[in-house]
């Protein structure tokens, strides 16, 4: 039932047959409910070997749930939340943040998807003036949702402002893996070592069927598993989630899958530089392309390779490639641009 | 890493094989993410041939999301829902339902789990006083958290009752099969033909590895799935949700697993009959054995076996059966049970 | 346009003339709104003498606003308060606590609004269990709904048990001053020498036209002005506010309005003790008065003298006295009664 | 204790004598409680013969409640609320419709407060995709927080383009007196006859001690009542906030104060305009005056006339007037101003 290989998403792949795998040998016998698990412990010790001994790990459901629970853990809800306007929690999470958290969102315009410390300076001055809604995180996507990728310095500019102020730096790491890939650095060196305090871990855009992980660094994490609960992430057969993640933190199946995905994006976006109708706008750093392209050619491009337009009236688009993209795909795709845009 | 099978939770055995076999099947290639495959529209056909062409589904991750989703749905924060003291809503998802929903949960007292009419009587006086949350829903629990079971004509009495105070009737039916496999009746007949409105269908005790569905019964649902993706419970791969549904209702999964499941806690319960020291507390209606043991014997037989002390003070426990059971599990249970009070 | 004098709650009395006069005399030129002004600071000052110095004072509307902030204050949304069944944050606040908190309410069944150690003893076993909601406020009432009074040994014993596990006591005391008088004690040894550590410390039932205190003894209370805010409760023209707390603080007026209407609720009770159809049902210790009458009399003697039916199905009714109440008015009524038993 | 009359808020104000008086008038007796009572039946009178018929009231304390009612009114936790970023509901309420609602805030950016059909386009895209919040409401300030006031027309078409999409259009009229006077209209013309569909009407800042009103329009508002319980809004004593309403609806004392404030913001302007070190940056079209002035005399200005700095990167302040403004206080702050700027 399942169709062609397109740039819609890189949730719109399958699992990994590694991680497949993983699954179907945890699926013996009966082990206890909710984590207390030979799985769980063992890939909570995964994490813990790549992100330091003093990282906690939640595993939840899904990237929203994830990141819902990053801001409970943080804030009261009289707090709130700088993000970029393109931020997945201010956009895509049909207000779920401000719902259950009950904190207010406080975006920064972006051209690129990425903040800087001059840009949410404007929300600097509501520190213990009750009217307003306290500033105490602020969230980074990591790579973001733009495709581009915060170097590590830039992180621990925004990290060490946080801290100074007496915020929290949360990253939104739906797509950790690719820009670690596309930093060349550690998983480390992105995240702890940079000053981030809270990371939502992605895993089902990198090969899992489900799953993200919540990592709080040098925390007291004590309250996290009641939120977690009443949030609905708790996955009562959880060895099923941290078989995933032991497989995806294996033998760098999560480098291996991101740098693939990488490559392919890459890939696309040199083959669409040479069609001049075609224009990129955005920094190439990780698996998605954004571009400018005619009106008319859309539709007809959907129709065989399913992607989303992202913005309508600059008739901008995003292509995303997964570990599963093939160059075949690109090569019938791009072809496929070309014969629409020269019949035109 | 798996250990033997116990009584602790239906939610600690695996995955049934056929349901692991279909999800190995849709993992190919790519589909539409967040439910708009193949896979999903056949899972939710599957369910409206079982349930009646009027019903819509939505597809979550757990059961407490189910629960809040339907909630949500029925009422507004101002509304109450009237409830089982034993239900899972008011005791087990750690106040989830009041925190999403914003409701007040009214419990009413029960010996056996089952609620009556006459038992929620007293809050029946609220209505249109603007100081008291408004009663909305009425949430039964079949099977119950006590393992028995609701009749048809039960279900029917508290269903009407609902309906003519502009109520609405909710069944959290984690354990559903396992009602329907013991009254001997369909699905169907149990549930919308008895007058329930929302059903919460469960799939994790039943053999599913995740995924629960929330079944609206001629209702207008459109604004359903914005709830669905506030409380973080919109798989984005859907597919996988969907092809274990497909497999539960394929060939009659559902009920042969329902029914193994059934028969092993009346075979446990016919052993344990036997023996003096061990009293049955509720009637043996599903797939749960609840009995008041000596208190002595609880911890060394929880190491072989773990289950749960249900309550302490008098000294009561809950053993759960489940599809992949054993005779033999029960046999070595009763074994080392005997040889327990025989040492005493 | 103002009835006469009826028993129906001590709120539909006006305001007592010596606060009136507090206002109007501080209905001068500006002040600087939302609490830094003058009056305000001279207020709290006026509750720290009666409460000590550790008392940090944050003054709302109403007593939901009060009994909301307080819970907002002491608990997260997975935790839960423990509280009479007749409680005032149960009843009727419309779900206000669960709403605005988030936090689950565990109610205790009780004879006469009085709570005891024994019996939450069921709600205690849920520490540390993920799947229940944190028991971490135990809520009482002080007068109690049902115009009973808790003995300073009581309240210690409840405060004692609350600190030993980690909670904390709060109590609503919308009618503090009538159990004050009541125990013939100070303020202070029936709350914060007692071991309440947050009070909602009511004004309007006690001759102000609006407004609550909510006091925190010996507590971090930094973050609660956020909290008053962000719940829609604090006063622009707070000054209006502390105005009537000075005057309802200086020269005993919450004890003389107490007082008088604890000695007219004992006048109506003793008066009601000579009519033997008449029966009352608790134990008058502070301005209310629950009994049994005759069911066919309640309707005409409303007509009268507006009161609330408490329970219909025990024909029990509640009638208050305030401060203004007068002996004529309790002849009056009674003589009414009198003759509308005759009549039957 | 009351200090001098400045320029910091018109809630620095006291209480117009008209309002005080009416207050006195009412504290007669007992009246039933919660808005049963005569009081507020004849505010609601007068609000209706000034609104309509059709036009459905509820007293409220402040301005925070008052609009927290009128979204949760009007829309669901899924839904989002598009106001101008200098809204209130966007900046002055911790958070509060975030937290009490559930919806998103869709912040406009503008220049004068004011926001267009253009302006929110970009926020047109959402519906019906689950991912992202559905508008339903869009919220405009009448004045704005600027000073500023839609015309009529601005008005109208908002409110036709809100409902032609299926939204609704409330105004949040703080200062709704102050921009009916600005427009010399009356209330209903701008407003109901506009096509705003949810009116908060304020009091506070017109000489009233507390209290709002949220008026609804042609709408079904049976539920209303329970939100305003839920949300701590409903005062027992009703009456007092009642009587205060009919004062300001009588004898056109609304029209009076605000004519008044008004005045005052144009003398305080006209006065500034021959200062060259003062740049008044905002049309005076109510009773607010914005202006840069240089950093340096706005401490010691303020030591004498408290007021609050708008802007501290640009230097700007804001300077409102009330109904008991005097043409000496402005001689006077302007003398001081011009001195200090003198002795620089």
């Amino acid at each position: 039932m399942s169709s062609i290989r397109g740039f819609a998403s890189d949730n719109n792949s399958g699992v990994h047959p590694e991680v497949l795998n993983a699954i179907s040998k945890a699926n013996g016998g009966h082990v206890v409910g909710y984590g207390d698990d030979a799985y769980t412990k063992g890939a909570i010790d995964k994490f813990r070997e790549v992100f330091g001994e003093k990282t906690d790990v939640f595993f939840v459901y899904n990237g929203t749930g994830a990141n819902v629970i990053a801001i409970q853990a943080l804030a009261r809800p009289f707090n709130a939340v700088i993000c970029p306007d393109t931020a997945h929690i201010n956009v895509d999470e049909c207000g779920a943040p401000e719902k259950i958290s009950g904190c207010k969102l406080l975006p920064v315009e972006t051209q690129d998807g990425k903040i800087t410390v001059e840009g949410f300076q404007k929300y600097m001055h509501a520190f213990g003036f009750e009217h307003h809604a306290q500033p105490k995180i602020i969230s980074i996507t990591q790579a973001t949702e733009l495709g581009t990728v915060y170097s590590i310095g830039e992180i621990k500019k925004i990290a060490d402002f946080a801290h100074s102020k007496g915020m929290f730096l949360h990253m939104d790491g739906a797509r950790i893996a690719n820009a670690a890939v596309s930093l060349n650095c550690s998983l480390k060196e992105m995240t702890v070592d940079a000053g981030v305090d809270v990371l939502s871990f992605g895993g089902t855009k990198n090969g899992l069927m489900f799953g993200e992980a919540v990592l709080f660094f040098n925390m007291d994490t004590e309250v996290v598993k009641y939120i977690r609960k009443q949030t609905a992430q708790l996955h009562s057969k959880m060895r099923y989630t941290s078989a995933q993640f032991m497989a995806i933190l294996s033998n760098d199946l999560w480098k291996r899958n991101a740098e693939h995905a990488n490559q392919m994006a890459q890939k696309l976006a040199k083959k669409l530089s040479g069609i001049e109708e075609v224009e990129i706008t955005q920094k190439v750093e990780s698996n998605g392309v954004f571009a400018k392209v005619p009106k008319d050619i859309i539709e007809p491009l959907q129709k065989e390779f399913f992607f989303y337009v992202w913005n309508e009236e600059r008739s901008e688009v995003r292509w995303m490639t997964s570990f599963d993209t093939q160059e075949e795909d690109i090569d019938r795709f791009v072809t496929l641009m070309k014969d629409l845009l020269n019949k035109r």
